[in-house]
């Protein structure tokens, strides 16, 4: 199998972009990222898509045809192939992409994620959400996306004391990234204190511990790294590949406070490149609540089963700490928009690689690690990256 | 790249099966097709879902992990991903997987398609459809997924003379293939005067020109060639895979009377193998309209363009024919239900090439192609198939 390599990323801001279509964002971002590569669309084998909601929010469903054709891809017939997993839909598409390239079908793919989550209602919008964990046992009964992972946390608190503050913590350390990100939904800091007083959403989980519900896109290109040489950016290549699958539903699984998938996931990518968790200078986890940041801290590995929040508590998964987590601000601040936060991850560290990651660029950063799950992490995917 | 097999088939009989959830008949399906290929779940690298309209027909997203969790496959976190090219959805998770077993990143793949098309009103059932065309230009503007075909069936009947009799002689044939089909959807012939005389839909288009939105499913045991001599039964190889794009609204193509992107995709799937029509002993295409049939066989080449109404009129296309079209009984009549449908088509291949067709056995066939498109053809996907 052949190596592959990112050469080109682009992303918009994410948020409430009420006034750019679906087609829109995923034409911007996949401009923006060919652009980046210096190719042109005449280079493009095929064309990955992740998304999760499309048919219930747009009524819109093969959004890969969608945005093959506004892209202009179809004068080419270019390939283009939808991946959903909720919201690790964006990490799969990578995954397709990365298979196919690798496998030696093609050279090169554009692989996007978009999504538009706030043109309904947020009524709406949260039950689509919920619809990533399993309808018949979960949301038909009255079960919010929210409320699953106030299970989870309760369960965490209970089994390793796991605190208010160090919820907040995440929280707090997450919209500080955000601060140095201008791409980050929400550019600002919050305090812990003000996140342990934000409104209650489901004990214990406030509105502060939870990500939003952005619209947004992200895209990469990815090409076989003895072809990435000719084109003009330095190639960052994804050297280990992993996902795995969990129940859907919460009361199948032997523990409430584990999210096992992410850990099966994570093993799988270590084990296609032979690197530890002690390589990785930073990791994007999918903190779409502040308990699922901690726990998939202790799934990867990087912190021992229990210890993640107070390791957090103390700064070492803050810029400067023992290894920087989320540093675009994480889905709590950089914005959720759940096809595209797979590849926004993605995207981060590859900017982190480069060295062009501004303020909040960790200085020397070789290594990094992206954690993408759907529902309650009844799909996982985590790549890991390396600079050249 | 590996050569990759079928080596086991599973399908339920198609209809308005309101007593079988989603899961139930993933389940089924799967558990049919790995029996039939002499493999436990254990053996299972990976499962890959082709799935339509879940989140708009049940508002459930993430439908890999619920047939994984359904199929016991989560015990071993078996990576599950869904696929979705409105009714390409089944043909495209079949590619899909391929894919990752000629690559060499796994060794076996179980594909299965399911869909839920009655559960909801007719209208909700028709409407969802049309979210495989583009919803801001076409269904929003009131364009109905029948009228978009039946602009394609006025432009095909003025350019090239084609008749009713001819649709007619379509549907007629295919429910006619179907009465010799055990889990067909509409096993009972009609004769040509009933689909000329039925209601009308869209001029010219009648209700037996239509096929019906269905609940069904299906499932392949995909394996490495190399690997598949273990297992109990004869390999049909995978000889040759071909996709493409086209824009995803009419208005933007040169010709409203053809269907580009199959030609493209079947080419391609030609190209791999290094055959040509001629060598094909039975073709299934998809002939959600009686005229996409007729337009299907003029992309792939088995007649010229504007020829093949004339030819399935005369009687070309029908079992004892000059070559065999949709035995199983087609869209039209084995019924569709659209993320099984693609792979309802290799199931009737399989059992064709294997010489286990029943009444409906095309003696001594050695190669068969499928032909599975969604929306109008915006995306096509087509496979060849011989037996080893």
């Amino acid at each position: 199998m052949r190596d592959v390599s990112v050469i080109g990323i682009g992303i918009t801001k994410f948020g409430e972009l009420w006034e750019k279509s679906l087609r829109e964002l995923g034409l911007e971002t996949g401009l923006a990222a060919i652009s980046d590569a210096g190719i042109t669309s005449k280079d493009i084998d095929a064309l990955y898509i992740g998304n999760m909601a499309a048919g219930s929010t747009l009524q819109q469903e093969h959004v890969s045809a969608l945005i093959a054709d506004y892209c202009g891809l179809t004068n080419l017939n270019v390939p283009a192939t939808r991946v959903e997993a909720a919201s690790a839909s964006g990490g799969l598409a990578i995954r397709q992409a990365y298979m196919a390239i690798a496998g030696g079908f093609i050279d090169i793919a554009v692989v996007g994620g978009a999504e538009k989550m706030t043109d309904v209602s947020d009524s709406e919008s949260s039950y689509t959400v919920s619809m990533g964990s399993d309808e018949q046992w979960e949301s038909q009964a009255g079960a919010t996306f929210a409320s699953l992972h106030a299970m989870i946390a309760q369960s965490h608190m209970n089994e390793y004391g796991t605190s208010r503050e160090e919820l907040s913590a995440v929280s707090e350390k997450n919209h500080y990234h955000a601060s140095l990100n201008p791409m980050a939904q929400f550019p600002f800091q919050v305090s812990g204190e003000a996140v342990s007083n934000s409104g209650m959403v489901s004990s214990p989980l406030r509105m502060l511990d939870c990500a939003p519900n952005s619209d947004g896109a992200a895209a990469v290109v990815l090409c076989a790294t003895d072809k990435a040489k000719k084109f003009k950016k330095e190639s960052i290549r994804i050297i280990g590949s992993g996902q795995a699958s969990d129940t859907l539903s919460l009361h199948h699984r032997k523990y409430l406070n584990r999210l096992p998938a992410i850990g099966i996931a994570a093993k799988r990518a270590f084990k296609s490149c032979g690197k530890k968790t002690k390589d990785l200078d930073l990791v994007e986890v999918h903190d779409n609540f502040t308990i699922t940041e901690i726990i998939a801290l202790e799934e990867i590995g990087i912190f021992k089963r229990g210890k993640a929040a107070s390791m957090g508590f103390k700064g070492e998964t803050r810029l400067g700490g023992k290894i920087a987590v989320n540093t675009s601000g994480g889905l709590k601040a950089r914005g959720h928009a759940p096809g595209a936060t797979g590849i926004a991850q993605v995207v981060e560290i590859v900017q982190q690689l480069r060295g062009e990651a501004g303020k909040r660029q960790i200085k020397g950063a070789k290594i990094g690690l992206a954690e993408n799950h759907g529902g309650t992490a009844a799909t996982a995917v985590v790549h890991i990256l390396e600079a050249d």
